[in-house]
């Protein structure tokens, strides 16, 4: 991989000439929010790019569509398919390349470079993708087991279910927002004492607000309605993914889920990062998932190993005091089933999967419990302290706590990262 | 309520003065989808409608607003809010009202009259709203404690939480469709012997595709994310209602819906009626909600017991060898949740409504086993059959039924209703 004549690029940044993650914008000279990629520290402003006499030549896929660049979501581009998708980014890599081929459009010219070139601190970003449907797996095993042990015990950690099908839920799609916003925690119904003969509940401000770390997953084109996406094409249907943080309730959640599953406890928010890795760009990271030794459904069977990705995941936390804490660090591998199964699997009924679509991995941990990825893990279900600088300690998160995600993969200087997926805790408002 | 000098109203048609509910038409002279009303057998073409000169006159509380008629959902004019559908269906009523006092805009405008008023034969509808996000609640009490009692038996039928809180899930917005559109029966994975101590399922077309008779709800004007909606206020935040069918299939349901509810066994379709009958509409026939003895949390308290609707429901099925039997006579006031409380819970976290969001009811069944919303049902579980006028028998769905639901209140002559909510089932797709 050739290097970027973009200046202060550093080796350690996730948004290497490897990368080119796409994200919507708004800058101070164009509020209305349209499509940029980022390099270093720096966005390149694809709306301001597209304005360049030669874009037509340059970019031959988006021709008469080059629209879809000042839109305010990146749900026309992603709709144009994985290989526009692979055509642009190629493009893009070529015209920021040291030695690229076009030296006239951007590197060398002084006016286009100064208005499309902006420091990342400089713009706001935006949700990248108008969200339509989001759907939750239940896909890290570990997380699974983990949690299903914790309530049902080892022997009956894992319903008869798990290892025949990629569980999941559907979710809220309203309350999903970009990194940066704001968590205000929820208020619901928590029964403070569920071994009680009488189930008498309480309304109040959650005291069990967790994390649930996740690779989210983003639709490009859609199928028919009543017509599967078969597993070995699932991959044309994948724009790219997002960090996702899916915050939970936890006292809420055991009071309401059953029987239809999480509702209150999950709606409330989930935060996403703002850029989207694009599908090409992780597959060099692809490796094995968690073995299955369940014989797999037909409609299942992907005919190859390599199924997940193997991105370093690391979890934040900032106290109110602004000491922070690695909590845990873990990979993007520890899935049991991959996107392309989800996708096959949630659209085998017929179910139609929609451009910017999102679709949840389910909390991510590894087998080690350092790797947990949520706090209900790390505290053994909100029984045990987590140590953190400062000599502070949690279980669940506290008001002005501030959780940030990271995930990147690949060597110094062609680093693959998403950014960060950050969030605040704001106090419940009063009832 | 006086009387329409629209021609051919019979007292019978649930179109009547009274009612004005709002729909999505395409029409063979404008085949781009916008806003219209029923009356009678006829529609009134609102975008025809407002190309009239008097038009900002007479309905002051759309001006500069009246390209939400041209629209292809009911969203804007939905997110106007209920002053501003009060205002519009009071003028829509008053012009076709016999004693019009504006007979000249309409009623003896034979021009206008001819391109605005069409018969519903000859137009196309269109889902109503635009939906970002479905929810479907189980407020139908004799439904939850039917399906409860077959499942656990009757000591257990109800969970602890039934009631005190709306249970609810989110359901998937990107396959519900309009009325007519026919349904694919979806693969899935089966367990078909879910007592075998080695649990081995097959995929295959459902054998189990049910109905589930709900009333939805459409949400008008948003909350800000963060900001619960009152259950006093709730009224304010509701567009109207319409009937839906919440397409089911058992036995994939069965074996996926635990630990974190259904999914693929209720994402492939649900069908709503295409005309969205307004709030107002519906306030002459409020009644009580079926008593529930939990002293309720201060945020469900309404003040008021005439909570839910007395509205006749009723489901035909239609056999491939077109036999009609009524297999279904129940009322909508079958809830032990309102809307209003609904709304208030969904929102309690802060999660955001938008407009057009659909909230389901729940299956709603009476008392009585007759009165029965869905096949599991009416077949005991499948274990019995339903009787058909052609002495065929059903327990669930066969490929070429046609489900027929319809809803009306009022006297003739001021019937109220939603329209025919219709699906033919199709073959399931070779896998």
């Amino acid at each position: 991989m050739s290097s970027t004549w973009v200046p202060d690029v550093s080796p350690e940044t996730p948004f290497s000439l490897a990368n080119i993650p796409f994200g919507i914008i708004s800058t101070p000279s164009d509020p209305a929010p349209h499509a940029a990629v980022a390099i270093g520290p720096h966005v390149l402003d694809l709306k301001v790019l597209a304005t360049h006499g030669k874009f037509a030549e340059l970019f031959p896929s988006l021709k008469g569509k080059d629209n879809v660049l000042s839109e305010s979501s990146l749900n026309s581009f992603a709709a144009l398919g994985r290989e526009v998708h692979r055509d642009v980014r190629r493009t893009i890599q070529e015209l920021l390349s040291t030695e690229t081929g076009y030296p006239e459009v951007l590197r060398d010219n002084d006016e286009l470079r100064q208005k499309a070139l902006l420091p990342q601190r400089s713009v706001k970003m935006h949700l990248p993708v108008s969200i339509g449907d989001y759907t939750d797996f239940y896909a890290g095993y570990h997380h699974a087991y983990a949690v299903g042990a914790m309530f049902r015990g080892p022997q009956h950690a894992l319903q008869p279910n798990y290892t025949h099908l990629p569980v999941g839920y559907h979710g809220r799609a309203s309350t999903i927002v970009v990194s940066g916003t704001s968590i205000r925690r929820p208020n619901g119904q928590i029964l403070l004492d569920p071994t009680a003969e009488l189930k008498q509940p309480i309304t109040g401000p959650s005291r069990r607000v967790d994390i649930e770390l996740e690779l989210g997953c983003i639709i490009a084109k859609p199928n028919q309605m009543g017509t599967p996406i078969k597993v070995t094409q699932a991959e044309d249907h994948i724009f790219g993914y997002v960090l996702l943080n899916d915050w939970s309730a936890r006292d809420i959640q055991t009071w309401e889920y059953i029987p239809l599953g999480p509702f209150n406890s999950k709606n409330f928010a989930s935060t996403i990062s703002p850029w989207v890795v694009l599908a090409d760009a992780l597959e060099p990271f692809r490796t094995k998932a968690i073995e299955n030794k369940t014989v797999l459904q037909d409609y299942l069977k992907e005919g190859r190993e390599d199924t997940v990705f193997d991105i370093e995941l690391e979890v934040d936390i900032q106290t109110p005091e602004r000491d922070t804490t690695t909590i845990s660090r873990t990979s993007s591998k520890n899935l049991m089933w991959s996107f392309p199964q989800m996708i096959a699997h949630h659209s085998l009924g017929g179910c139609r999967m929609n451009t910017g679509d999102l679709l949840g991995s389910g909390t991510i941990s590894g087998p080690d419990p350092k790797e947990s990825g949520s706090l209900l893990e790390l505290s053994k279900g909100g029984k045990e302290d987590i140590m953190l600088y400062g000599m502070d300690v949690r279980r669940f998160l506290k008001d002005g706590d501030i959780i940030t995600i990271r995930g990147t993969c690949g060597e110094p200087g062609q680093r693959i990262g998403f950014g960060e997926c950050v969030g605040r805790i704001e106090t419940a408002l009063p009832l």
